[in-house]
C-alpha cells in the first residue's frame, strides 16, 4: 500500500493554530535554572517530568530535557520528532533511552561531573539504573531547584492566568442556571465540568506531589461536603466510591446548606484556582458568620502577600484571624484532618511552591502566583469560604480572579 | 465554641451507601500477594501507591499498607482514621511517617529482614529516605509481584466490571443524539464526559506509568485524530494546547470523516476499555475496509486470548493479519509512533498487566481481563479500530463490553 504519509501538513496547520511557548519565554526560564544550578554546583540537569519538561522545552513530546549550566535547552526526544519540532523552537535530538545519554554529553560538548535530577518524582527504578549507567557522575537532587524557578510568573504566564480567570469566571456566570435543588452533586458538578470543557478547558489538572489526584477539584454541599479525604487539602468529600473518595457524590442538594465549586480555570496548561460559596436560600448564621470571617482573613493576607513574607508568617496571620473569631478548631478542616497551610503557589499544577503553610520558610518575591483559601469545616453542616488566585507585587497583591466574592445566595 | 463534631453519623451513613470491597476479596487479595511473596522470600510488602494500597485494603485513607508473607494486612494511617474505619475491616494503625515502621514491625510481631517496595512508582527522594530510616533491612523491588497480583480478577472484579460496561453502554447508546455535523470534537467529548459522569463515572482514569496521563479517554476525528501524542498509545490527538496535547481538540467534525469515542466506563474503581467507530454519512472505502480488517483480528484474536498463550504471541497474530491485508504499516499508529502492542489488561489502572506487545513474555491464564483494540491510523484521514474488554476462560475469551461492535453511520 502506497498510502503512507511523510508530508504531516496538518500537523503545521495545528501548529500555526496552537499557541506556542515564545522563544525568549524559554530562553529566560532557561536562564533563571542556569542561575539556580550554578549556585548549587551542578554542571547541568536532567529532566524527565511532565510539566518540568514542558516548561522549559514548550513541548510535551520530549522523554528528557537536559538543561546545562552554560548552554541551551536540548530536548531529547524517544518518538513523535515530527510533533515535538512543531511545537518548539529548542533543540532537539533523538534518544531511545538514558543509556545514551554520555554519548549525548559527549556529542554536544556538555561538561557534566555533576548532574541534578528530579528526586521528588523519578520512580526509583528509574533512578537506581541512571545511578548505574551514569556511575562516573555525581548525581544529586535538584527538585527543589526545578520547583523554585517555577515560582515567580512571566508577563507571558500572567497573560494565560488571566485567560484561565475568565474561562471559570464564564462557569460562574453560569451557576445560577446550573444549581437548583434537589440536584444531586455529581449531576451539578457534571454540568460545571461541561461548561468548563466547552470554553477550552483541558480536562486533566495536575499535581506534582505523588498520590496526589485531582479531577477539576471539588463540588461539595451540606453534611458530606463536610468529610476530608485521602489528599491534602482542606475540603474532601465523599465522592462516588471508595476508589474515588472525594469531590461530588450522589448526594442531593437542599435548601439552606452551603454548595462550594472549588474548580479551576486551565488555558494552555496555567490554573486559576478558584472557589465561590452559594446556596439555595439561606445558611445558618453559624456559616454565613463563618463565610465573613473567611472574607476578613482574606484582607488581612492582602498586606502580607508582598516580597519578603514567609509562607509561615502568612499562615499564622491567617489563623490569628480565625482564633480572634474563635473558629480556629474549624480553620481548614477539623480534627486530625485539619490542613495546616491556607495557599499555595500555583501555575502549571494545584501544588506549585511557595506554600503558605505551618512554619513555611518560603519566601514571597515580586510575581509569585499564589491560591489563598481561607476556608472553614462544620461537620453535620458543610464547608464554607473563598478561594481566590493572585499576584504578588510590590504595590500589594493583586488579583487575578475577576468572579465576585460573594456568597451567591439563589 | 462548642460546636466540634464528635460522633460522624453522616459517614456511618455513607459508609452504608458506598459499597465497601467484601471481606473475604481482601482475604484472597492478600492470600494470593502472600504465595507470590513467598516464592521470592520476601517477608513483607509495603505498598505505598493509591491503587496498590486500594486494592489491598479497601480504602484510600492510608499512607501504607504492609501485607506481611505471614499474617493479616495492616493499614498505617497518617490522617483521617475515622473514614478509613469505615471503609475497610482491614486492621488500621496510626502512623506518622516511616520512621515509625521499625516499631510499627516490632509491635505487630512481624518478621522483616526483606522488604519489598513498589520501586516502579516510589519516588527516588522516599526511596532513598526509607533505604536510610530501614538501614538494617533488606530492601527488594516488588513492583512485578504487585501487578502480577491484580492481573486475574475475582467475581467481585467482574461484577463491577460488567457494571462499568453497562455504564459506557449508556453512553454509546446517547451518542446518536450527541454527535452532529459541525459540532467540534470539544463539544461533542464535554457532552459524552457530561453523560459519563451523570451515569456515576467517577472522573479520574488512572494510569500506573510515570508521566502517562489520562482524562477520560480519546475522542477523535478526521485528520487531527491520526496525531499521535506523547502517550504510549496507538492514538493521539491534538488536545486543547501544547501543554494538554491529547484527546479533543478545537476541530469541527465533517461529514465522511471517522469519529472514534474511546471513552471506558468506570464503577467502583475498575474500569472497562471499549472504542466505538461512528461517522456522519460513509467513510472513504480505504477506512471502512480497515476498520473491517480490525474486525477481522479481534475474531481471530479471540482464539489466542486463552490460558497458555503469550502477550508476544497475541500481539504477532495481530500483526499477521495486519500484514495479510497489507496494512501493517498503518497498524496502531504509523512511523516512529507506531505503538508495538494490540492490547493490555485493564482493572483499577488503565496500564495493568498482562500487556499483548511484540516480546511480551507475560503468559495468559483464566480470569485475566484484557483490552483488546486493533486500529489503524491513517495520516490526513483519521483513524479508525474498535475496542472491547475480554475475560480470558477456559473456553476462550467472554466479552465484558456489550454495545454492538459495529462501525455507525449517522
Amino acid at each position: 500500500m502506497s498510502y503512507i504519509y511523510k508530508n504531516p501538513e496538518y500537523l503545521l496547520k495545528f501548529a500555526r493554530e496552537v499557541a506556542m511557548v515564545p522563544q525568549n519565554e524559554l530562553l529566560r526560564r532557561k536562564n533563571d535554572l542556569q542561575e539556580k544550578m550554578q549556585s548549587q554546583n551542578m554542571d547541568g540537569i536532567l529532566l524527565a517530568q511532565n510539566m518540568s519538561m514542558y516548561y522549559m522545552s514548550g513541548t510535551m513530546h520530549c522523554q528528557y530535557v537536559y538543561v546545562p549550566a552554560d548552554g541551551e535547552t536540548l530536548g531529547l526526544v524517544r518518538r513523535n520528532m515530527e510533533r515535538a519540532k512543531k511545537e518548539t523552537a529548542v533543540s532537539l535530538a533523538p534518544m531511545s533511552g538514558f543509556s545514551a545519554l554520555p554519548g549525548v554529553f559527549q556529542e554536544f560538548g556538555f561538561k557534566s561531573n555533576r548532574i541534578g535530577l528530579e528526586l521528588d518524582v523519578l520512580p526509583a527504578t528509574t533512578y537506581l539504573r541512571m545511578a548505574k549507567t551514569l556511575s562516573n557522575l555525581e548525581l544529586a537532587d535538584a527538585s527543589t531547584l526545578v520547583r523554585e524557578v517555577r515560582q515567580v510568573k512571566s508577563e507571558y504566564e500572567l497573560k494565560q492566568l488571566h485567560e484561565a480567570a475568565r474561562q471559570v469566571d464564564a462557569l460562574h456566570k453560569q451557576i445560577p442556571q446550573l444549581l437548583c435543588e434537589g440536584k444531586d452533586e455529581l449531576e451539578f458538578a457534571a454540568d460545571c465540568e461541561m461548561t468548563l470543557r466547552k470554553l477550552g478547558h483541558q480536562g486533566t489538572a495536575r499535581m506534582r506531589g505523588f498520590n496526589q489526584e485531582m479531577f477539576y477539584g471539588h463540588v461539595l454541599s451540606g453534611a458530606t461536603g463536610a468529610a476530608s479525604s485521602f489528599l491534602d487539602s482542606p475540603t474532601g468529600g465523599v465522592g462516588v466510591s471508595t476508589a474515588a473518595p472525594q469531590g461530588a457524590g450522589r448526594k442531593n442538594i437542599a435548601k439552606g446548606e452551603p454548595v462550594t465549586v472549588d474548580y479551576g480555570g486551565i488555558v494552555n496548561g496555567y490554573i486559576v484556582d478558584q472557589t465561590r460559596l452559594y446556596s439555595i436560600g439561606h445558611l445558618p448564621e453559624i456559616l454565613s458568620n463563618a463565610f465573613n470571617v473567611a472574607l476578613l482573613i482574606q484582607e488581612e493576607l492582602l498586606r502580607h502577600l508582598i516580597p519578603g513574607s514567609t509562607g509561615g508568617q502568612v499562615y499564622d496571620t491567617a489563623l490569628a484571624v480565625a482564633t480572634k473569631y474563635n473558629l480556629q478548631e474549624h480553620f481548614m478542616g477539623i480534627n486530625d484532618t485539619q490542613a495546616k497551610y491556607v495557599g499555595h503557589g500555583v501555575g502549571l499544577e494545584f501544588d506549585e511552591f511557595p506554600i503558605l503553610a505551618k512554619g513555611s520558610p518560603h519566601i514571597l518575591r515580586e510575581n509569585m502566583v499564589i491560591a489563598l483559601e481561607p476556608k472553614f469545616t462544620f461537620p453535620g453542616l458543610g464547608v464554607v469560604g473563598l478561594e481566590n488566585t493572585w499576584q504578588v507585587t510590590g504595590d500589594g497583591a493583586k488579583k487575578i480572579s475577576i468572579t465576585p466574592d460573594a456568597h451567591v445566595v439563589l
